[in-house]
């Protein structure tokens, strides 16, 4: 069922394309699923996989293209003239897809691809899926879709869908639309299957049907489509006209994406990377963040410097420094946590900020009076003496305070200014709490240790 | 088309539950989507939520049981005998959803449940499901589909197709299997409507077909069907007969529930938590991954403890623990989120735990000489001395190093005993490497400052 991907079978392949030797992977070549034509073709060298990919169909090649990263799409294309890109890849696409590659060209090769498209009405849809911006409904959407009048018969139904599904590839939906192309509703499979052909549809369609706007924001449509567990789900315009639909698919991509950018952010990762790439583009992915990192620590560092007297009277002050330092980093990654979730999925639309900052102190009032307690009992157990175990149990108490409602605020505001939010899940919110917090234990100390 | 969930909205329906007045609400009872009122539900005083519940028709109320939250559930369940269950509820909801319910009955309700299934076929289907462990296939599979025989002809498969969808919601795809129940391929619908009646299905069908087995783990499932970009995938017994179908709506909620559990592990949140919950349940949350990096904190200040002398003579040393401290778990935490998300979407399966340490000491490298080279000019400059600045170079070197293969190879480990890899993304690793580091830190101290 799966592709095979062993290194045997790999090693073997570059071999036999290296010699233009087919014959063994006619099946794979011409039966082979595009999803795996396009793996193998990322774990090859690219000039071979570009011979293998030149052995396709156009038809699975414009699909196995539409499967490759960015990148390797990008390299391939730049050998296709504006004309070849038209007549061998778009009209072999999904016009969803067709406008996604098409958005990926430069200016001067997109006009070309545009003007080289035969079929005008593809053409104009195309177009016309052009113009709304990334992360909108309209983006997502593509325009294959059966639709059928609301004045017909279940006969003549059948036949239009017959003529329409010549053009369409699974058919998920019929949506109902009267003269005007308004979306009345859903004629489901089955009431067509189990209705008399004679029957006008306005009598069995579902005026029941989940639809969004072009500019509903794609993070809404993934929220519907999960909730009411829609495979497919229309797309209108402002005055309700049927314009597309969207493909649990494209959503599904689209959710897991923005999971692991959220899980990146939190991990101290700022691009994708995989396992399987480069060192140095897993480097690249990692330096910034330590950067900062390495940054944070330097202020980190002149902040305990200013207490560096204190410290020589009393070095024990120095041990807590790690226990303080990332009790701060902690909450306030948690903090941040809950609410990049909670925007994500607008659990907290009824929410203020000034609720969600009461509450935050609640929860941080409960954590932080817990911790100072048993940080007591451990700090006298362990022979510090009462002094130092107050410094550090009152410190720890106001660190976890601030960097909870630091870690509340800053991804509170980042959304409001249209900045992704799980940034505050970064390194950016840890070392500014760690530095918050090393100067209120140094400034407790004082007070409390009377140095 | 999105429901009121407004806090007007919710204030007057529970001053209306309360005195059981309904006829405001006809029209979210008998045609709210099951989703929206288990949404509204889950807002309302318990005792409120119950009176909306028993307004709603079987049908419904079984379908917005599903989508409540299980301890909601569980709290309506009690009510229930095990009759009242298999009549009212189980008769109303997909095999997948009904065998979920029983499984969350305790012993005796269950057995009570499916003495009482009326539809023998159905009892049987049931009980079936509920044999395949959790995290399977056979787990999120449910029997209702459309199977035709292969020596049908078109005529015949739309006459079945009609009798079975009668008791079908949505029709996905129509299975093809031998007189055995072999699986063979699919039918798609646009071949059914473009193919004379008369021929046989033997002719029509295609024998591409990606499918499962029962035992298939969850994860595999979902890295299949979002591959193919399928929204319904087959499930096979191990010889290879049709035994149910996996819709996308499950795996979604597989990959989001995944997603979401290594994000709250990577940000040390234990157990799934909303922004509206209580204080109480938020702080349940967050106290383990605290009281994890309480004990670390403590552990630290041993082990710099054991350098008081040290400390004492060169209060500067102490400046830097922060920067050593936070770098070693910000490496740790990189190095294991990259293997966490290799595992998940298991592009890990040709790589030896050899080569992986091998690439991440790569990393490492490359990472920790720029870092190293950065702290030394950045430390002369700032004025802290050459041996000073030596001594947090090289161990910043160093502990980049460990870190990072702590932080590759727990996460391998951990997953080769079956626990999951994302723990290693919370606070043990980094506590670990907090002390590691630090360790390290003064005993390079020692050597190079020669105290």
């Amino acid at each position: 069922m799966s592709v095979d991907l062993s290194k045997d079978f790999l090693e073997q392949l570059e071999i036999d394309l290296a010699q233009r030797q087919f014959t063994a992977y006619e099946e794979l070549l011409h039966e082979g699923h595009p999803a795996d034509l396009a793996e193998i073709m990322e774990r090859l060298d690219f000039d071979l996989a570009l011979v293998l990919y030149e052995q396709l169909d156009d038809e699975v090649g414009a699909e196995v293209l539409m499967e490759l990263d960015e990148e390797m799409r990008s390299k391939i294309l730049v050998d296709y003239s504006g004309q070849e890109i038209a007549t061998e890849l778009i009209d072999n696409l999904d016009s969803d897809d067709a406008a996604d590659l098409i958005n990926e060209l430069d200016e001067t090769q997109r006009r070309e691809v545009l003007e080289n498209i035969e079929d005008q009405k593809q053409a104009m849809d195309i177009a016309r899926l052009l113009i709304y911006p990334e992360g909108t409904a309209g983006s997502l959407m593509g325009t294959e879709m059966i639709k059928v009048k609301d004045h017909w018969k279940v006969l003549e139904c059948v036949r239009e869908m017959r003529k329409q599904a010549e053009e369409i590839e699974t058919v998920h939906a019929i949506y109902v639309v009267n003269e005007a192309n308004k979306l009345l509703g859903t004629l489901s499979l089955k009431k067509l299957l189990t209705t008399s052909t004679r029957t006008p549809i306005s009598e069995v369609y579902s005026q029941k049907v989940e639809f969004v706007e072009v500019s509903t924001e794609a993070e809404e449509v993934a929220n519907v489509m999960q909730k009411y567990d829609l495979v497919v789900m229309p797309v209108v315009d402002p005055i309700g006209h049927l314009v597309g639909r969207i493909t649990i698919d494209d959503v599904i991509d689209f959710i897991r994406d923005e999971a692991k950018e959220d899980y990146n952010l939190a991990s101290g990762l700022t691009e994708e990377v995989e396992a399987h790439d480069s060192i140095l583009s897993i480097t690249r992915a990692r330096l910034p963040w330590l950067l900062i990192g390495l940054f944070g620590g330097l202020l980190a560092a002149s902040v305990i410097g200013r207490y560096d007297t204190d410290i020589g009277a009393i070095p024990q002050l120095a041990f807590f420094i790690p226990l303080i330092a990332a009790m701060g980093g902690n909450v306030g990654v948690q903090s941040s946590a809950i609410i990049v979730q909670g925007l994500a999925s607008q659990a907290l639309a009824e929410n203020t900020t000034i609720n969600r900052l009461v509450k935050e102190l609640g929860v941080a009032l409960v954590n932080g009076a817990i911790l100072s307690v048993l940080i007591v009992g451990a700090s006298l157990f362990l022979g510090y003496g009462m002094p130092l175990a107050l410094t550090v149990s009152v410190s720890l108490f106001a660190v976890i305070v601030v960097a909870a409602l630091i870690g509340t605020f800053v991804p509170l505001v980042l959304d409001k200014y249209k900045i992704d939010p799980a940034l505050a899940t970064g390194p950016f919110i840890t070392t500014l709490n760690d530095i918050l917090g090393l100067f209120l234990y140094f400034q407790i100390g004082r007070l409390i240790l009377g140095i």
